[in-house]
Order: structure tokens, then sequence, then C-alpha cells
């Protein structure tokens, strides 16, 4: 194992890096979460980064690297590969109308071809490929091969560029954790909503409409029941949202919509011991290995809560949770150990708790992180995305303009479909207060 | 308007020309369908495709060309392009596990472009690209840019190259027609098993299964009912079968499956005449245009039956439906007729009847001809296309590995599950019959 820092880049790429961390600064920030949290009260504290972070790409036999600094240790061809991608994707994600891609220049070529085949025209490295796919995997629990590159563009605009969705620091995806767990925001959201209001364990199987109402049914327990309502919001992912029957029909429209957006698939795993020993031996708990890699994990980060267990958490994704998916748990809990001592160090085989959850294996869930668009989506059905059909309006955060597919994005997208619903119930021949 | 005859093709030209109908007639051919036919007493006749054929390509202004033979009216620069093309399709098909496509060599590559990404590094001319996507479109619904490469490998290897997908003469797609119509095979089909065992306009809304029996609950005018059934064979198109309800859920797998399986897009018409003038005028009433011209239809054909009226039918597909769809259907006919005018003569004008049916604009369609895959779900999920769930069988043309998406395909799917079920179901304890 070697350690690689900054310092050891040549000067000529000091410059590419200081360009990358003025991208980080100037990026946007998680501003609707970070509201609906000082709103509810609630407490955050930043994810844990101190240390050097472990990296292992390009096959089991190849150099496990360790870094500090939030560029990985890369070599310096490779380090140039990179700032050269990221320099193209940010000019791309500039030009990119994330409230109408259609709209972007140049989009039916940008729709038309995989995140895959763009990278393997404008990426050189067999290293820098890898660590790509790595970020497909570890973003939306897929492959390079099965998203729109205009989707995966869209989708970096909506975080503020592609950095910002790969970092754990200021200004990006990983930056906060809410304290106490983020599960708190739904439980005080249901509070103010009145728990008698919130049916748990109900699956919404129709919504029916006509002139006056919606009515949605739930099948909950064997029982059915029916309730009728002016408007009703769609907030669960575009996958579980086709699987409700609709009378009438939804606008076919709607429905290639639908058949074009799969949900990612991640395993997630939380393993916890008595002492952070990664801290003690100096390691943050980051680690990021290829598929190349008999790692079966993409990622790990530090899950220690403030006050709580030392823990580490980790993502199986994409193919590599395809793969694991179906083996039996202990054999995948053995993988990940292995993987952990091997980077970490023997400490690491001494865990006192290992819990996973596959949500691709919960009918209700069905996948993670959030629903991509495949090619050629975008350019013919994507003004669907937001459009109500009649008195069903969308949510959820694959409808968001800002941080789309994160918590963040999920509540901007829930404010604006209540503003929706609030502008078409407000009573007729009133004109709106001021 | 200029006709342009195989004969004017250059010498060097001709030679490539022979390899192509060489392939043609080495073709397999649509025996499922074929032997159905015959059993049920039905009669066929061949596509009439005598006399001109009119092609046009290159822009609205672009000339209006006329040919005789199945090789479309191309300048030597275009015929070499698609002479390479088809040579290195043929080579690529050839490589192909149709029964599991994930063997085939370099399969996650294949996998990871579209079928735009191919055709753009591969092709050279203009054209030559504005004709593939039109076959794109007259075959599948969709734009190259929706579709894996690999599964249009697949779905051309499963019809036994890709020239018997897009002709209309022997071994080919669209060689035979059926005597008064082919709603005849479903007619004959359902009084074999007996009318009263079919239930028609009620859609299955969920399948329920335990240890002993599948529960199908269909839901007909408001009124469901429930039937119970050692096994259930499910015959509907991927993105129909994923809105029925099923519990347990199905694996993952099987979801992940049909989220990546969208169906294609047409709108098909038929036009009616007094007498089939383009027969009188040398026209064999087939047209092919493709989308930079003004013209709403990719491809149209003689479709006057025997004994019945003069008729001509088209399609309007892929991105020409998503953008023709939403318009008025008078515009629509409109658009139509102007076309035919354009390409037959003012005799177009005159007709008796326009008929379309848009089965995207239908609840239990949602789109035709056929499910395409999107990239990336050949390598990670073609298993569970045809795997059993439990009870649950799964059929349909999508399933097949020969004529994948047409009618033989469907009879071949049909008669493959039902022997799964036969199997699985025979007495314990005895040894399948000699």
């Amino acid at each position: 194992m070697i350690e690689w820092e900054a310092a050891q880049c040549p000067q000529k790429y000091q410059q590419p890096m200081a360009l990358i961390a003025g991208t980080l600064e100037g990026s946007g920030t998680q501003t609707h979460i970070m509201e609906l949290v000082k709103e509810l009260g609630l407490d955050t504290f930043p994810q844990y980064n101190i240390g050097k972070k472990v990296h292992h790409m390009g096959g089991p036999g190849a150099r496990v690297r360790t870094y500090r600094n939030s560029i990985p240790a890369l070599s310096p061809l490779v380090l140039r590969d990179l700032t050269q991608f990221l320099w193209k994707i940010d000019r791309l994600c500039a030009t990119v109308r994330v409230e109408d891609p259609s709209k972007t220049p140049n989009a039916v070529e940008l729709d038309s071809v995989t995140l895959h085949s763009y990278t393997e025209k404008h990426v050189w490295t067999a290293e820098l490929k890898e660590e790509l796919a790595l970020c497909s995997r570890s973003v939306f629990g897929m492959e390079p091969s099965q998203m729109s590159f205009l989707f995966f563009l869209m989708y970096a605009a909506a975080a503020g560029g592609l950095l910002p969705l790969l970092e754990n620091t200021a200004g990006s995806a990983q930056e906060f954790k809410i304290k106490g767990g983020t599960q708190q925001l739904s439980e005080c959201l249901a509070e103010r909503v009145g728990l008698r209001n919130v049916r748990l364990r109900a699956a919404v199987t129709a919504i029916w409409q006509d002139a006056e109402w919606a009515r949605v049914t739930i099948a909950a327990a064997g029982a059915a029941a029916t309730f009728s309502c002016r408007a009703a919001i769609v907030t669960c992912p575009p996958h579980l949202a086709a699987k409700i029957h609709y009378d009438p029909a939804l606008p076919s429209r709607r429905e290639f919509l639908t058949q074009n957006m799969p949900v990612g698939h991640m395993i997630k795993f939380i393993i916890t011991y008595q002492t952070a020993f990664w801290k003690e031996k100096g390691f943050s708990g980051e680690i990021v290995a290829g598929s190349s890699t008999d790692c079966p994990f993409c990622v790990t980060f530090d899950a220690t809560s403030p006050g709580g267990n030392a823990a580490l958490v980790g993502f199986i994704a994409g193919r590599q949770a395809s793969q694991w998916g179906s083996k039996e748990a202990g054999q995948r809990r053995n993988a990940v150990v292995s993987s952990l001592v091997k980077y970490l160090g023997p400490e690491a085989a001494s865990f006192i708790h290992f819990e996973e959850r596959d949500w691709a294996a919960e009918a209700y869930s069905g996948g993670c992180p959030v629903n991509v668009m495949a090619p050629g989506l975008l350019t013919y059905y994507h003004p669907s995305l937001r459009k109500p059909c009649g008195r069903i309006y969308w949510a959820g955060t694959e409808t968001a303009t800002q941080w789309c597919g994160y918590m963040s994005g999920a509540v901007q997208a829930g404010e604006r479909a209540a503003l929706e619903v609030l502008a078409e119930l407000r009573p007729t021949g009133l004109e709106p207060e001021e």
C-alpha cells in the first residue's frame, strides 16, 4: 500500500486541481433540504472525511493506493485525462436546460448515446474509464451503459456540476448527515400532517378520476379502501407509479416515459465495531474499489454517529449488485469483510454487527437510489415528467430540477407539486392574494 | 421523379448485390406461424410487390426516386456503404447467441452502445444513416437511439439476418398475408379452446400464488372475478406484464427486465380507393420516406385484399409517431394524403375511406409492434426473460428465439411455454410417454 499526496503531483497539474477546487466552491448547495431540516428543528453534522482514503483500481493485483485530498491517487496521465474530462463535462453541463433538456443544443445527439459511449470516445486511459464506471455505480446504482448521456449531463447540471455529485466536501452531495438519522424528516412531517392522516403499510393500487373527484384506492393487509379528493400527488418513483392502475388511462406519452426510466440497483450495508480503528490508523473510512478488483462494494464511508457505535457504511451497486444480489447473505458478508480486512487491516474482521438492505428485494421500492433515463427518452417524452394528468400531479425527486435524485430534490419537487395543486384548487373568481 | 434500375449500378457493385441476394435465399422462414396457418386451414397470399417503389430521402427538396428491385435507388457511394454495413451486421449476427445473448463474444461492449452509436461510427454517408433510422422506425416503431445494439443484432439473428427483416420478398418478414385477415388466427384458436373459456374485455389485474395454486384476478366491466389454476402463462408484452400486481412480488431481476423493455410507437393507417390506380401507373404501392422529408409516414405497402377494395397501408412510427400522434386526426389524414399525392399522383386525393389506429392510445396495448431492450439490459437481466416465476410462465413474441417480435415468434413462444407447463404438471412418479 503506498500513500500518494497531492504534493507529489507535478507542478503542471496543480493548476487544473485548483480549477477543480474552484468549481466546488462555486457549486450550488442543497438548499431545499437544509431549509426543511432547519424548519423541523433537526441538527446536521458533517460527513467524516479526515485521513487517508483508499483507492483500488486496475485489477485484483493492482497496487492499493491511499490519498488525503479530494483528488484520488491518480497517475499524472490519468489526472490529466480526468481534468480534461471534467472540463468537457462542465462545459456541456453549462449548456443543459435542466427544465427542458430537449432544448439543449445538440440534444438529440447527446440523448442518442449512452454515458459509456461518450467516455469510450473522450477518455483515453483505462483507469479513468474504470473510475467513471465506479462513479456511475455509486451515484446511480447503474452502469454507464444503462443511461442516456444527456440524462447524465442534466443530472450533474441539477447538482451544480459533476464534482459536487462525487465528493463529500463543502457544497457536494455527501456533505452533511442528520443527527439521529434521516427518518426523522418523515416522522416530523407525518406529525405535522397529523398521524391519523398518514396510512402506512397501504399500497395505492388504483386512481380513478372523473369531472369532480380523484378516487384513490389503497390495499392494506387484504382490505381495500377508497379515498376521494380534489387532487392526488404521486410521489413514488416512476417505475412504481407505472404499476398503479389509472382510470381513465394516462396519456401514452406519460406511459412511454415510465417505460424508459429504470431504477438503479444498490445494496447498502452498515458494519459496526467497538472502536473506529480506521481513524486510529489514520484512515478516513472512505474506500473506492473498481469492478476489476475482487471487492464486492464500490464505495464505503465512515458512518459513526455522534455518541453512537463506530461504523462503516458501504454500497454494492450496478452490475456488482446484480451479481452479488443473488448470492447467499453470508457469502456477501464474508466478501465485504475480506475486502475491509485487505484495505483497513485485520481489525476489520472483529465486527459487532453487519446489517444490509437490498431495496430491489422490496416490492414497493424495487431498487435505489434513483431512476435514470434510457437513451432517446429526453428528446421525445420528457415533457410528460411533471405535466399533471387531470387531477393527478407528479412529485418525487426524479421530477426535481435542483439536486434531482437527492432528498433535496424530493423536497423541491414536493413544494412545486403542492403549489400546482394550490393554484388549481383556489376558489374560482378570486385573484391570488398579493 | 427519376427511375433508377439495378442495371444502372456500376459493374463493381453488382457483386455485393449478388451477395445480398444470396443472403436472402438462405434465410430462415416463419415456420411456426406457417404451420399454424396450415393447421387452422387458412390460406395465404403474397404481399404485392410488383412495379416501381418510391424512395425519398435527404430532405423535403431532395429528388424522389423510384426503383424496381429489392435494392433501393441508392447512389454508388451509398450502395457501397450499405453493402459494407450489411456485411458487418451479418458477420456480427452470426456470432450472437440468440438464446443467451450475454454469451455473445464482446457482449458487454455491444450492449453498452445504442444502434445509433454503432451507425454513427460505422456508416459514412448521411443518406444511409437516414435509411437505417427509417428501418429502425418501420421495424421497431423506435429510433436507433432507443435500443441496445446487441438487442438489434439478436433481433436480426432471430429473423435469419437483417435483410429478411426489411424486405417483402421470399423468406422475409413481410412475405405473406393471410386471406381474410390475421384476426382469424385468434378466432380459430379461441374456437379450439372453446369460446366459453375465453374472457374478452377482461383485464388481468393480479396474480396470487401459494404452494398449491395460482389465482388470477380479472376486472371486467366493473366486476372482478378470480380463477384458480395450476399454472398461468402470461403472454402480454413486458410493459403490460409489469402492470399486473403479483403476490408474492416477482424477483427483482424480473422487475429490472420489464423496466428496461420499452414498447415501440406506431400509428397504422389504411386508405381505400375505387381502383388501385398506383398499379395502373406501374407503382407497387411501396413508398419509403425518411424523416428529413415532410412526409409523416415512413413506409406504405399495397394492401388490396383478394376480391376486396383497393387499399394502401402505411405506418407513422418512432419520433414521427411521437410528433404526429398528438395532433388532430384530420391534420394527420391530410398530411398523409398530401404525401400520397406527391408520390403516386393526384388520384391519391380521391380516397373512399381513411382508417387509422394508434395502439399507444389503447390502455391494454400501449404501443406496437414490439418491445425493444434498452442498453445494458441483456448483459445483466436477460436470463429473467423466459425463466418461470413459480407457477407463472412467460410467453409472447418478445420471448421468442426465432422471429422474435413477429407472429411466428409469438407461436414459437406459446408452444415453448405450453411445453414447460406440461412438463411441470405431468403426474409425479410417471415417466413422460415415449
